[in-house]
């Protein structure tokens, strides 16, 4: 049998919590027997929620924590003082060696601090930058870094542009992943400092498939695979991409309300239309790991329902049997040699 | 009779440079009498686009110039040795006070530079900001700056949000119109290093009605009238806004055509939708201005059509008419004071 992959999930985390992340991790369980889920989290909410379902015993456990990290909260401060919080615990798990992985849809703050304190940077890897998969019109794209690290230096996105694309061709199984750096023009001598001091450099990297500056225009026509950029402008990108689409969905709707004919209409594309949405649904993809940690943490949405906490954690079986973090080690490593 | 406004036209920048451009300058004075155009470019093509339509004499003139600055070229040179162009042409009727606006679809680089070389800044104002109007739910929001001053400082963004807040106020007549800075978070502490030195500066401020922090995935809701942040990210957040709405549409349309049965309702639903498309559509808004010049320059979407075109040109009336940069020289002076 193969081996099991321990994941611990955060049931205490996010807007839908404990309910649609017990559902979740239990869906992922029951659908694969190669993973075993330790949930952190008050043991009475969990067992509650966990009645509801049937699922292999021993691919459940549940390891009881009292306290509960709110998103509110300086991170820095919460991950020190809330020593028996559902965050601090798993992500002790995890340093301990006992998980392999830890999802959570809580405070990101507290997951990003959490993740480098406490779990810890691969010997090597300056910043650990959070990396969400987002859908384009082709598949998905690696954005990388959107939220970790603010003013990065350009030795940081070198590093992101080398761990994305590890991540790109082990997990997604995208060959030899082509890397852009989000800029505001397409000529080399465009750009702000980090993006220009940033660009000869990626240019030189023989490991890198770098294929110049991408525009922000382009990325939802999927124009590469590992999207590099600093971390306030990859938040930006990556809330603007969930904010226009929502906006632009409820306005069709809404027009499509608005007289007979376009109700009848509206039923009639239905399907077609909800197919279309699927594809560009970022719940499909998981939740975005913290590359570059001794451990994986996987940050999944605030919002997360049943179905991005079952992706998450299943996302969690290829990073590990992929060996995501010891090539992850191997290349940092001979680049620092 | 009210004074004439008078706007120079770049016959020859933009991707439909010289049909749409003279068509859409046509059709701007033919619905007002209080434009004169002036169009700068090779007097022949101008004439004969020119022939297609009638209009009032006395509201057209060409002025002939040799030179075209093309995209690619390298801005400060182009405009420095091209003294026969369009661009440097046209820029130099609002230097010398025979015309009040420039309106191009030209090199963005090209048209930022010249503003700002050529045209010349308001005494005090240190970065003359570019501000599209950009669609939202609830109607327009500002962007500013959106593509002229990267790496910007704290006290550029503070003239970007009282500049931006008096054209909303003047030209787009929202009272006491509602300032925004970018942001990844919304509470104070959170941000970039510009940011957290920018936000306590724009709450001191009296003058400007500063409602917090903005997050990426709110601006297409429409929760503020002027949206502030620094060049880089503001041309990020323009180009995702045009990009995902492209791609959604076009993967839209193509899930509609996947079936007899959603053909059939997309041909009911297209009046409707192109209803809700047209309140989405940037171009209904004119160009984007550059903000705090001796005179009006107008930078539209290169690839314009005549209907931006006609927009542009009537927003220069409201710009004059209303004494923005009277308005922008008083406030700037005060609180330069």
């Amino acid at each position: 049998m193969q081996e099991q992959v321990r994941v611990v999930v955060d049931a205490m985390g996010g807007d839908n919590a404990p309910a649609e992340i017990v559902k979740g991790a239990v869906e992922a369980v029951n659908s694969r027997p190669d993973i075993k889920v330790i949930f952190t989290g008050r043991k009475e909410d969990i067992e509650r929620e966990l009645q509801k379902y049937t699922w292999p015993r021993d691919q459940v456990e549940i390891v009881h924590t009292s306290e509960v990290i709110e998103t509110a909260e300086p991170p820095v401060n919460a991950i020190r003082k809330k020593k028996d919080s559902s965050i601090v615990v798993g992500m002790g798990l995890v340093k301990k060696g006992e998980a392999d992985a830890f999802v959570s849809s809580g405070s990101t703050g507290a997951i990003l601090v959490g993740g480098q304190v406490l779990v810890g940077r691969i010997k090597g890897v300056e910043r650990p930058p959070l990396a969400p998969l987002i859908p384009t019109k082709t598949g998905v794209s690696l954005l990388v870094d959107c939220g970790a690290n603010v003013d990065a230096r350009p030795g940081h996105l070198l590093q992101f542009a080398r761990m994305g694309s590890i991540y790109m061709e082990s997990v997604v199984g995208v060959k030899n992943p082509r890397v852009g750096i989000v800029n505001i023009g397409a000529e080399e001598e465009k750009g702000n400092a980090l993006v220009k001091e940033t660009f000869p450099l990626l240019k030189e990297c023989k490991d890198i498939n770098f294929i110049g500056s991408v525009e922000a225009r382009e990325i939802p026509q999927g124009v590469c695979d590992v999207i590099v950029c600093e971390a306030f402008v990859g938040n930006v990108i990556l809330k603007l991409y969930e904010g226009t689409g929502s906006v632009f969905m409820s306005m069709i709707k809404k027009g499509l309300m608005s007289s007979l004919r376009s109700k009848v209409g509206a039923l009639l594309i239905k399907p077609a239309l909800k197919q279309t949405l699927k594809s560009f649904d970022a719940s499909e993809y998981g939740g975005a790991p913290l590359l570059g940690l001794n451990g994986l943490v996987v940050k999944s949405h605030g919002s997360s329902t049943a179905k991005e906490i079952k992706n998450s954690v299943i996302q969690c079986v290829s990073f590990k049997q992929e060996r995501i973090n010891e090539k992850i080690r191997e290349r940092i490593t001979e680049q620092n040699d």
